[in-house]
């Protein structure tokens, strides 16, 4: 299938829960890549993936981190942080282009990473954060990507712009970001939590004032959040209701604009102003749909954020940072 | 199965709505309660109720006023508000004690009730807004019950104590309300946007700064609110996520006692603390449930309300309000 | 609450699981039950109901058999079935009534009961089989009652009347039960199967050819069937789709005619005829909901049998047993 | 994006239903397809597909036939059948190729035609019926491929292999097709029944010996057949649990060589065996996953056949019928 001269050998470690298995999806059939080695979390027993089949054949077995380094140019590391945080290292070490999604290198504060990320060294590889309409003008030189959190991807692309054209209101309470996600958000362990006939037909809050999302929403944007998940019962995609106070003077229009100059370059974000957008129209795809509406009266701003959170908030993310990285173009193999 | 000396002849107009079954499925086990009439809206052809056989098994025929009024002392209306707008007033002057869940009579201020429920007459009985808990002493007298909102019901038992307490800092932005509801809230009637393969795996907001029960919350509480609602991917339920700002030096436990004081005689609401509340806890029941959150460093009290909105969000709430109005116990026929 | 002059004092062991819960929920409302024990597993951590509470705000503790003999004339065993088998003999020895919801005494031929319940006793006390309609005159004197399973009450209250009314062509394939179940059904330890992500947006079959409720619907029934149970997306309820050939010259007014006979006094059967019924119908009820269609052409017949697997086919049917067992109205705490 | 020289220009009328949409999906990204036209039923106002943002932005107008004509070499019909009775074949005179969705060209026979689908032409184009991995060999000449159905194509599928190498009792009563399908299925015009609170938590059978899908089977398969479809409350998907006859003498490992014979060049037919498919794995996939178990005892034969009825029940298998009418590589633009 392959159709580029050069291809990336890619391998994906820890490919069998949700993001490593859309991930695998998304790489299989990625024209530039030559999808090399799948493995599991380190003594991870062999298994079967039984929706890839026709796509990846063979048995997913544990991480051996010497045929790893073998085979391939690029990891992707779809594992539980704590391995992620001594394997990440090892194999920018030994030259391979890492491209991490599990959280364990996105706090650049020492304090914080300890709190949230008690296993990631305190000294190591240099890292670029990946959240790839941010960054993208740091991704090509780099070695180790910490790929952004689900949550933070949707709160970070809404807002963003509009703190930086300077629109926001910050002297009252923190920004408010209301979150919703499908219950893959939570990974393929089961718990009680997490299980069918305790979501089924519910919904619930956790994590409130008490959740590393926060932290990383605060470090990309600088000002305090108050950030409430909620465990929807669908299994992917992510609505985010933010609410925020305009600065007097500032309307509707201005809004839209700050947004459209963000993003007129972005083939992955669409701005979909007072049409509201819906998990429906996101799911299965890498797109991050933004909508808003504004009341002039009290100055409140709505924004409405939408991604899939196994692709713009996990497997698609990180094989748009990998597109960047190596100079391809960011769509490949994604749309 | 009637058990008290002199039942109370109910009758039910609209009883194949949603509200309308759940109020048959009441009400025909309610031991002082003679169920005598079901009806449906004024014109409805004939039918049965499936779900219902064995417990009602006529079929539910189009209203007629004269019939209702001969066989009943006291009528819920589960009408659309046009509707319900028409015949309140006539039951009232016939007599008859009226339940109200439609919305056409809850808004007191005439240029609000004139936009959003402009088939309601300017002048009329005299109403009683029923939310039982805060209404429990004009309950007895009243001729005509203004049965409460869904959304209202679970967003003022969340702040009425705390705003009465004066714990609330208001000084800044509307106190913000992100609700989520189940679809059987917006009714039987089919729509694109309750459409099975709309709704499922998918979550919308609607109603931004637009929506009547944001005018009703506001009536209640008396202080502005932001209010966005949201379709959930379930059938019943409503979960309210409400953000407020405490006043300088008030404290967890100031909240704690403000709504264990407020609650300690109400069997139907139950306070969670901070093991916050789940849409699954009340389906099929009359609690609401409310749970909260401090952060002490930004004073920001985070308040989660559920109720079902089948329930005390409309038929439960309505025969509660019944039961206090005809001296009973207030929990009969609702556990 | 209690009406009834001398209550039965009743004790529930396994209060927390689904079915425990559920029992639960039913016996603390049962106008002639006094609740007067619910306890967990053995050796299992005291837990709160947080959806029961205001119903039973104890928390459950690990069983202790000696306060439940204490403390109660009959006993629900909502257990694993190793459990249930140890602990039934004993209480029946101690004097008490029990009602077995595990399906340890379920199975009369030795054989089957050693390949399916192989931790059950090889004799013990004499077991009534716990299908109320059809073994209404043996549960009066009973000690030891094995609720009947939830499959299978679906499948023996549909099939019974007609092959007791010899209307079936059994000369050909073993009759085919095609059902399908909630999840609940599977009770409330997380596994991968009853993972949220794994169960919603999907349906699987499982247990094909080899499911112990197979054993039990050929004892009741006395002939072979084919049995494929599926997983269904939703948390309660079952639908049973079920094929079999009718003799010549029976028609579809014979069928009728025998399951109208065979359910006259039964008030918890609701035949529904060619209107087929649906899970929604019988949802948080005790009804067992059956309707049927005949081709004539080919003596085809599909019957279509509902129950909520954790009332009917569970916790209600208990109850039920009770009921009669006890001589109460059949319907008592049910509706 | 296209990358083929000569690419073929393709129109879809009916583009605003759920296949259609499918089909702008599947055609905006085919590397053989020029995208030339997206119409909607005739006289339908125009309409936005948000879900299509950035791949497919223009509005979708109502059908204009002319238009059509000049732009297009082949063409999409996802109409209504009357429309598409009447479309199709002026399409065909008018040289194009067509590619039709709605089942009104699918019955041969006169009188079921007549029966099922009213509206089409007795006479007109000569038609192929679109199982690819049937038909294939017919596909080149083709004019008017009649798309086969969603729950055909799952159960010719499984069961053509079997029945062609003989392995099937056919003696007793019909084969049986317990069909189980997503919501999508029933199309994007709201309905009661496909309202969202009546199918949430809820399964229910329908169309009972009487689906034109049946006649639909019984033609390819040359059985009989007893269908019974089943609304299941997921968006899409379809599982069917087939159950047969097995002539004596034959076993599971001659059923596992017939299927492997038959799709041994088919690469969207994956075989499964005793791991039975579900339709999680082939949700949006052109996959057709079929598995079965024997039992030896009563040679009975239970198959699960799964398909995504949108994907290749509908858009994919249309696509992949025009990959091999026009010579293209059967997978192009479906993985």
């Amino acid at each position: 299938m392959n159709s580029y001269a050069a291809a990336v050998r890619v391998g994906v470690a820890g490919a069998t829960g949700y993001t490593g298995v859309e991930l695998l999806r998304l790489l299989s059939r990625h024209p530039a890549v030559q999808l090399a080695a799948a493995m599991g979390a380190p003594g991870a027993p062999p298994r079967l993936v039984p929706a890839l089949k026709r796509l990846w054949d063979e048995p997913v077995k544990g991480l051996d981190l010497d045929t790893l380094v073998d085979r391939t140019d690029a990891v992707f590391l779809a594992l539980p942080e704590h391995a992620a945080a001594e394997i990440a290292p090892s194999l920018v070490d030994r030259g391979k282009r890492v491209f991490d999604l599990s959280g364990a290198f996105r706090l650049r504060d020492a304090g914080l990473r300890r709190r949230w990320y008690p296993k990631t060294p305190e000294s190591g590889p240099s890292v670029v954060y990946g959240l790839t309409e941010q960054n993208r003008g740091s991704l090509p030189g780099s070695r180790l990507v910490a790929c952004a959190g689900c949550y933070p991807t949707a709160a970070i692309l809404a807002l963003q712009p509009l703190l930086q054209a300077g629109l926001l209101d910050l002297s009252g309470p923190p920004l408010i970001i209301d979150a919703k996600s499908g219950v893959s958000g939570a990974g393929k362990t089961p718990t009680e939590r997490t299980h069918f006939s305790e979501c089924h037909g519910s919904l619930s809050a956790y994590g409130v004032f008490d959740h590393r999302h926060a932290a990383e929403i605060e470090q990309e944007l600088g000002t305090p959040v108050t950030f409430v998940p909620h465990l929807l019962p669908i299994d992917r995609g992510i609505l985010e209701t933010i609410y925020a106070t305009l600065k007097p003077g500032i309307d509707e229009s201005a809004v839209a604009s700050a947004l459209q100059r963000a993003y007129a370059d972005s083939p992955f974000v669409r701005l979909t102003g007072a049409d509201l957008p819906e998990i429906k129209h996101v799911a299965h795809t890498n797109f991050c749909d933004i909508g808003w509406k504004v009341n002039p009266h009290t100055r409140q701003l709505v924004l409405i954020s939408c991604i899939d959170n196994l692709v713009k908030g996990a497997a698609g993310q990180a094989v748009q940072n990998f597109n960047v990285a190596f100079g391809f173009d960011e769509r490949l193999g994604l749309n």
